[in-house]
């Protein structure tokens, strides 16, 4: 058995079944492998960067890791950003890149890079593989670290001589690392926290934002009063009628500053304190009251259910069910706004559904237009390395499978970044459905800018306008395979999104901004 | 005066007068200072990928640097690939990354990441700025280390507060570190292993490849009878009458071996040992004869037209005028083939064309049809890393000026990579013609598949198969703003070449193979 075998045999016995992948030279025998192997879904991405956030999005539905295969160090390289996004969001992959043969490394092929350096600023384990009787071994390994709670990334380079030559050794699942079970003492620090109910804040991250944990924090909520934010940014967050209905700290700094003004302490449930995406002249980094305490009642590593169980108990709450929410908002209608949007998209999103937003500064609004829809997940960039929205959209559609529907609100600028997901999507026949936000500007960038100064001068709005020459994103969609209509009125977008969620493969709506 | 303005006037003071950027947040301020500075061409493209193959592409034909703009680690990140394939082109690129305010970034704000570790695999030299009073003397230091012979990558890595606060100093030029002179002793041993005649070859690279260094090439050619090559891929070969035939190493190990069989002393000219893309189960890495021998006659960092002027005195080489080429070929008909693709574009590319070649598969054989072409210069794809092509064409038509024209020879799967190019074609109005040369497969990995051992299979051919879905290039070329056609024939091929000449900005060429 060679190398490459092993590889393909060790990630199927350890429960890794799917393959995002772009290969090249160098791993043709793991090709090879997955022939002659079955049980392997092998999904192509155009571009690495597409193939590492298909596997972050895989995993926050599915639970469970998928590999990726990539060529060489550059081939690393150009999905180092989504992968950046993945450490974010805590996502668990076998990230595993061919290269060059032990043999022929020191030769400096123009294809050598530094794989392993490139490798470290988004992987919590690296290993290179020097022979092929350590593939197996070593996949076992990237498994069970990739599976770890909450999620990690292990990258496995494979040398090609390490895949073709024979002594490869199928190798045996390992347990992944369990996640730590909760401190007691930080469970009674978090409970004394919470009794004081007044100007008290549980923020959220991780897994306190499933269905699961919500149950118990509205335990907790009942018994004390106590406030409840989610972080700004989340992998995944249960959502919709059954849920309960949980903003996000904002992203700017002011408004950020002004939600988080009322609380003396912050408990921390999985999450980090309220960092601000960017310093800002003159600005704090931290955005919580001047003095305010953390609470630490868990980490994100730490058995997040059980620490808020723990509360539970030791806060004596009773059982609560969480309130029932609105009536389903009716579509909106006229000229698109943040709010119509979002009342529109609770209005005729079928029970299920997954969002990914990558909405960048038009969606920040999203969440409470639309916490009385039917029960749906929405998973968000995490890293703010744009070019996430697409691929996590394609990837959460194949790692939730059963058809359910997922809805990307999509920024142009970042849609630009992985438009070659479009291509997999339509390859794959994925239920994805595409909303284009396209205002045909980095509208994020005009704020930023006016955030830290002056009025933009013609050099400046020249680099943030993408209005010249105008995308066509019926074109684009159209050129990669998949159907795509244009909206300019909230009542035409509730009929494309209709329209999309009664067909099978992928649509993309450019909805135009005004 | 603020940080990022003494960036920008020390740049424009080194005669750095072209910026290639995808800015973020934390970049404003040195948008704002471009706002205020005239001088500054700024170059927008919606990916870092593109951003970073301009500036190879521009230095390509400029001879001098551009300056890029790219947004924290994983914006530096998207463009790593690009960065690779320009170290390789031994391009010279001022590299500028904005990154976190240096008190903001302790408290890992999402998009946080190694930027400095992410540089060092492509850069000569690295800095991070501490204070605004820092800006200028680095990015002085920055655009001598990008110039200095032959040209290399300096990244200059800019934290948003050393960008904003004030405190900044425009600093002086500093004089790049000119060529290293020929090293006598290399002289003399090159000329005593030329004078052997049979069985020499003369391997050139970097610049021995410009038409300067041509002209002295054949006096020593005339003197000596010595075979002449040029390295598998090299940043930049004149071409065309009034310059030498000189054909490349050829790609294939089989092919490589074969051509160097003849040859038992190799004379290095700013070029590499012969070394093969990739090693082979069982094959060399290197591809010239066993125990041949190689004698440098002078490394890329050296003054390469000075070693040449020497070795041609040493030789007593008399001048000798480049032999006329032979008649210009005819355009082919018909399904296209390699060679009839070649014959077609050297019989109607205008006197002083570019052609940017990421024809992979496709193209290896375009040299030999292609040498009776008018003068004309070629650009390869130098690290092996796809999606070179489309933004190293837009970077030379910025970089040659004067509205020259450049042909882009590029494989469909490559094209993909960096797609988001045709934007800025548009944007910018290059004299750029996109041949696609639609296989709608990644061609070179069936060949290499094959190199490797058995037929594929399945799921084998899916993983190298671009035709499901079909991309439709019209139309991709068309939402982004570049106007384009479909050619079958060769014939069709050449209407659109010429009339894509006869107008002023890019257009795009989908060519069917069959």
């Amino acid at each position: 058995m060679n190398g490459a075998e092993s590889l393909v045999r060790t990630l199927l016995a350890a429960g890794v079944d799917t393959c995002f992948a772009n290969p090249g030279t160098s791993e043709m025998h793991f090709v090879a492998a997955l022939d002659r192997i079955p049980g392997m879904r092998c999904v192509l991405g155009l571009q690495e960067n597409v193939v590492t956030g298909m596997a972050d999005g895989y995993f926050r539905l599915a639970r469970k890791p998928a590999a990726t295969l990539l060529h060489c160090g550059p081939g690393l390289a150009n999905g180092l950003a989504n992968l950046h996004n993945a450490r974010r969001a805590r996502s668990g992959i076998v990230n595993c890149v061919g290269d060059q043969a032990t043999w022929h490394r020191p030769f400096d092929a123009p294809l050598t890079a530094d794989t392993e350096g490139w490798a470290r600023g988004v992987s919590h384990w690296v290993r290179c593989c020097r022979s092929a009787s350590e593939v197996g071994p070593a996949a076992a390994i990237a498994a069970a670290v990739a599976a770890s709670a909450p999620g990690r990334i292990a990258t496995l380079i494979l040398p090609s001589d390490t895949c073709w030559d024979e002594g490869g050794v199928v190798a045996a699942p390992l347990p992944p690392a369990a996640p730590a079970p909760p401190d007691p003492h930080a469970v009674k620090e978090a409970a004394r926290a919470l009794r004081q109910g007044e100007g008290v804040l549980l923020l959220l991250g991780g897994a306190a934002l499933t269905e699961a944990a919500q149950r118990i924090v509205q335990r907790i909520v009942a018994a004390t009063g106590v406030a409840v934010k989610a972080e700004m940014s989340n992998a995944f967050v249960a959502r919709g009628q059954g849920r309960m209905a949980i903003e996000r700290v904002p992203y700017p700094m002011a408004q950020a500053i002004a939600a988080l003004a009322p609380f003396h302490t912050l408990v921390c449930v999985a999450s980090r304190p309220p960092v601000g995406f960017f310093g800002y002249p003159g600005g704090p980094s931290l955005h919580s009251a001047p003095g305010a305490r953390e609470v630490v009642l868990c980490r994100p590593e730490q058995d997040v259910l059980a620490a808020l169980e723990a509360l539970a108990e030791e806060l004596g709450a009773p059982p609560s069910a969480i309130p029932p929410r609105g009536p389903r908002p009716e579509p909106a209608r006229g000229a698109p706004t943040p709010e119509g949007l979002a009342r529109t998209l609770a209005a005729v999103i079928p029970e299920g559904a997954i969002v990914a937003d990558e909405s960048v500064s038009f969606g920040r609004g999203f969440y409470a237009e639309s916490h009385d829809a039917p029960p749906h997940d929405w998973i968000h960039l995490t890293g703010g390395a744009i070019g996430a929205g697409m691929p996590l959209a394609a990837g959460a559609a194949i790692g939730a499978g059963g058809g359910r529907r997922v809805v990307n609100l999509q920024a142009d600028g970042s849609a630009m970044y992985t438009v070659q997901t479009l291509w997999t999507d339509a390859r794959e026949r994925l239920p994805v459905t595409t909303v284009i936000l396209s205002n045909r500007a980095y509208a994020i960038l005009l704020n930023e800018y006016r955030a830290v100064g002056a009025d933009p001068g013609r050099t400046a709005l020249a680099m943030m306008d993408l209005g010249n020459p105008e995308l066509d994103w019926v074109r684009i969609a159209g050129g990669m395979g998949v159907p795509a209509a244009r909206a300019e009125t909230l009542e035409r977008c509730a009929d494309l999104l209709r329209q999309s969620f009664a067909q099978e493969g992928p649509f993309l709506i450019e909805l135009l901004l005004g």
